[in-house]
C-alpha cells in the first residue's frame, strides 16, 4: 500500500509545483505514491466563497502569484502567466482535466497527463477548461480512444464527485494536500515534510 | 539600515515559531532585523471577518493546530494548548502586548519581551489580553516603570496605528510576515528563505 497520498486540483497553482517535484522526491526516499485529483469548487462553496480565496482575498492573491513565481524559479521548473489581456480567468475549470486524470491514473499515461495539464496551463498559458485540449493531452500521453470516451461516462463522474466528498470528509481544505497515516499535510511547501514522514512510517 | 523587516502578531502562533526561530538563524546568516508588532484584527476586518480565519474555516483551524504542534517539535520548542475546558479564547487579544512591544523594541528589552509573551501564551497557556501580566513580563524583561507607563500612552497608540496602516498598505495580510527589499514573504516557512534573500541582498 502507498504510504503517501497526494491529492491535487487542477486549476492549483501549488498544485502545479507538488505535481511537477514529487516523483523525484519520492523515488529518493523509496517513498510509493498514490495520486488523487478532486475539485475544490465544491468545498470553497462550504467556506461561501464563489471563487478562489485568491481571487477574494486581493493582497493574498497578489502575494500567491509572487510567491510561486518563486518557488518555481527555486526549483528549476517554468512558470509564466501570460500577460493581462491575454490571461485565461484564474481558476482555470478543473472539470475535465480531473475526470480525465482518473482514468489514467488507473492506466499508465496518469502522471504524463496530468504534468502536459499543468505545464498546458502555467507555462503555455492554455485554458485547460476546454474538453478538446484535455483530450488531445490525454492522447499524447497515450490514452485509447475508449478510456478518452470513458472521461465523459457516468461512472467517472460518480467517481469524481465521491472522491471530492472523501476529500472533504478527511479534512481537506486546499491543494495539494498529502496524507500519511493519520497525518495530513497541506501545502507544495510541506511536500518533503510529508514525504519524510512517509519514509520513516513502519511497514 | 535592516535588510529583513519582520512584521509579528502577538495571537498568531505562526509568529510564535518565527520569534522563537529568528535570531539564530540571521546571526549565522549576518543578516540584521527589525521587528515590528501589529494587530491583524484591522487586516482581517477588511476582509470581513470578525475573527481569525482559523475560527471561521474550522478544517483550516484543525489543521493549524496540528501543524504547529509538529513545526514547533521539529524545531525543538515547546507548544502547549492546554485542555479545552481550561483554554484561553483563541486568538487573544495582542493589544496591551503590541504596544508594550514597540517600547521595548526601541530599548534593549523588547525581543526578551516578545518571547516571553509567546510563551506566557503558548507554552503556559497564560491569557495575555490582560495588561497586568503584559505590565509583569516587561518588567521582567528589564523595562523602567516609566516605559511601563509609557505603553498606555496615546503616544504608542497612535504608533501602533500607523503601524498596522502601513503593513496594510505593503500588503501584509498574515503574520508572520517579511520584508526584505521589495519582495514580501508570509508564513514561518518562509523564515529560512526571507533571511536567504536578504544574506543576498547588496548593501
Amino acid at each position: 500500500m502507498a504510504k503517501l497520498e497526494m491529492w491535487v486540483e487542477f486549476a492549483s497553482t501549488y498544485s502545479y509545483l507538488s505535481v511537477m517535484r514529487i516523483d523525484a522526491l519520492a523515488e529518493a526516499a523509496g517513498v510509493e505514491t498514490v495520486w488523487t485529483p478532486f475539485l475544490l469548487g465544491p468545498i470553497f462553496r462550504m467556506n461561501g466563497w464563489d471563487t478562489s480565496p485568491f481571487n477574494i482575498f486581493e493582497a493574498k492573491g497578489r502575494y500567491m502569484w509572487r510567491d510561486v513565481e518563486r518557488r518555481a524559479e527555486k526549483h528549476g521548473l517554468s512558470f509564466r502567466r501570460p500577460p493581462e489581456d491575454q490571461r485565461p480567468p484564474f481558476p482555470q475549470n478543473g472539470l475535465h482535466a480531473a475526470r480525465m486524470a482518473l482514468i489514467g491514473l488507473e492506466a499508465r499515461w496518469g502522471r504524463p497527463f496530468c504534468r502536459a495539464v499543468y505545464a498546458a496551463q502555467f507555462v503555455e498559458g492554455r485554458d485547460i477548461g476546454e474538453a478538446a485540449l484535455i483530450a488531445a493531452l490525454a492522447k499524447e500521453a497515450g490514452a485509447s480512444a475508449e478510456e478518452i470516451e470513458a472521461a465523459g461516462g457516468e461512472a467517472v463522474k460518480a467517481q469524481l464527485r465521491g472522491v471530492t466528498e472523501r476529500a472533504a470528509e478527511i479534512g481537506i481544505f486546499g491543494a495539494p494536500s498529502f496524507v500519511v497515516g493519520e497525518e495530513l499535510y497541506w501545502g507544495d511547501d510541506r511536500l518533503e515534510e510529508a514525504i519524510e514522514a512517509a519514509r520513516r512510517l513502519p511497514d
